[in-house]
């Protein structure tokens, strides 16, 4: 059963959800998904000249390692402001940096342009000289998707590929095929088939291909990709976009691993601070992600001493 | 009359009013008087380890120059992270650093648990190796009042008195005794005698007494303090505690300033970036206080091009 704290993330996807019908107020909506976050203590926060991103440096976080952070909003909302807070908590858990970055967003701008800015954030942090072996790429929903699709642009471009991703509930099946989008019908508080086609129709424009391996990754070649963790919740119609992708990167080669948090709402790490789950969630991405930065592993926790029934 | 996007703030006040039979809930109320601001571009944030606060650093600030910032919320809400944008506004628009800073709060802390914390604040820039001179003091609602008695309370530890201070939409008259009270009555989307004095009754605690010079500083001795602007909306019923306020320190032989902004609501500098009344209110401080902190007058700009017919 979900924390009562957890409940708070369903009960913002219900209000999404009734209000989906009426104009998308951007604003409004991201600044609901980032009250689901606690601030957390003891990290600065430092505003990038160079391109549309800030510099998240919790206290005595390591400064050569850092978190690639791309936000999830279904290429329409969501900023870097809605999920700074909780991008902070993965990296001072994890102890290093992350850089938390816009990109373009629809109905402005299509696709390509999310996954080109955040290659173009990539780009400018190997510019910077942090190794690609110490950055590893991380991103919530269509963020999830980006984690990927900007690795894949990134090695069209001759660009070494980062040390490890973490795509949590990764939307990546613009089409809306999963088995999961029945399953899950009822338990999902948001998303449903024609919401997901309709935000991939705004994303792609009329000219689109769902199918283009920078969009859906399940179309693309993940073969010598570093290592994948990825997290859904267990209520989510997008749990089959997970359960694709860790299937399409094992069928590659890669290391991967899935987490399935029973009763859990998509990204519904963004309670961390408040709910259990998300707390779990991201303390298990930290420990995680240290060893493939090359940092020692965490200190021993009562991690896992909670018996969340994980599936995997 | 207000602009479309100042009638936020009005909904903002008609909301927590609508509430506010019900238990407070801070958290929830933080974040609906924060949603009103936007995000200035180009600022750091620095989580100070030393005490609960927050360093906002404008790119291109001038590194020894500061606003000691305190924040309103009838002494039971509000925080460093309410506030730390429309702060943030307030100092890249006056080219300095601002010190945002946290105290403790009723019910759990009475007086004089606030201005101890804010006092500590200021003889903590002092040993950080500001000049009493390079420092003004600014603050909404009760953080205006603070905004003068922390002067009082620094005062009487043998402090040097900082260069100058900005109460906007200051609460200082906790036994709601002013005239506005009658003659907003209609206008002001929040507050009332009862709610003004049932905040006091918590601040003070069984035993406080409104009329505590380091509570209400009318009752204090202003003698000898830098300059004070002054900011209130016309609506508020909280107008007489500015007018009060601007006549005791005219009387005490302070540089006295009252703008009386016309269809505003309290605190109606929140909306920040979005509502012009606000942008103008905030580039009014910063235009005024520059000179008090040793620095060159701003540029002129269009400010006062458009008339919003202040009255002082």
């Amino acid at each position: 059963m979900a924390s009562k704290q957890s409940e708070a993330v369903r009960a913002h996807w219900a209000a999404a959800r009734a209000g989906s019908q009426s104009a998308v107020d951007q604003e409004a909506s991201d600044h609901g998904w980032a009250v689901l976050t606690t601030e957390p203590p003891g990290v600065d926060y430092l505003s990038v000249e160079e391109l549309p991103a800030v510099w998240v440096v919790p206290h005595d976080a390591a400064s050569d390692r850092v978190l690639l952070c791309l936000h999830g909003g279904g290429f329409i909302s969501g900023s870097m402001y809605s999920h700074r807070k909780m991008f902070a908590h993965l990296a001072k858990a994890a102890g290093v940096r992350a850089l938390v970055v816009d990109y373009r967003l629809a109905p402005a701008h299509t696709h390509p342009a999310p996954v080109d800015d955040t290659t173009a954030a990539y780009q400018w942090l190997l510019d910077q000289g942090f190794a690609a072996t110490r950055i590893a790429i991380t991103g919530d929903s269509v963020g999830g998707a980006l984690a990927i699709t900007t690795q894949l642009r990134a090695r069209e471009r001759g660009l070494p590929l980062p040390a490890a991703a973490m795509p949590f509930s990764p939307a990546v099946d613009f089409e809306a095929t999963g088995t999961s989008y029945d399953t899950n019908r009822d338990r999902d508080a948001f998303f449903h088939r024609d919401l997901v086609r309709g935000l991939a129709g705004m994303f792609l424009g009329p000219d689109g291909d769902p199918r283009d391996p920078l969009v859906n990754p399940l179309y693309g070649d993940l073969t010598g990709f570093g290592p994948i963790y990825i997290q859904v919740g267990g209520d989510e119609v997008l749990l089959d976009d997970a359960r694709q992708l860790a299937a399409a990167a094992e069928k590659a080669g890669v290391e991967v691993r899935l987490d399935v948090f029973p009763d859990m709402q998509h990204t519904f790490q963004m309670a961390a601070g408040r709910a259990p789950e998300a707390d779990d969630a991201i303390e298990r991405m930290a420990a995680w992600v240290r060893p493939h930065l090359g940092l020692p592993d965490l200190e021993p926790t009562d991690l896992g001493a909670t018996d969340l029934g994980l599936t995997h």
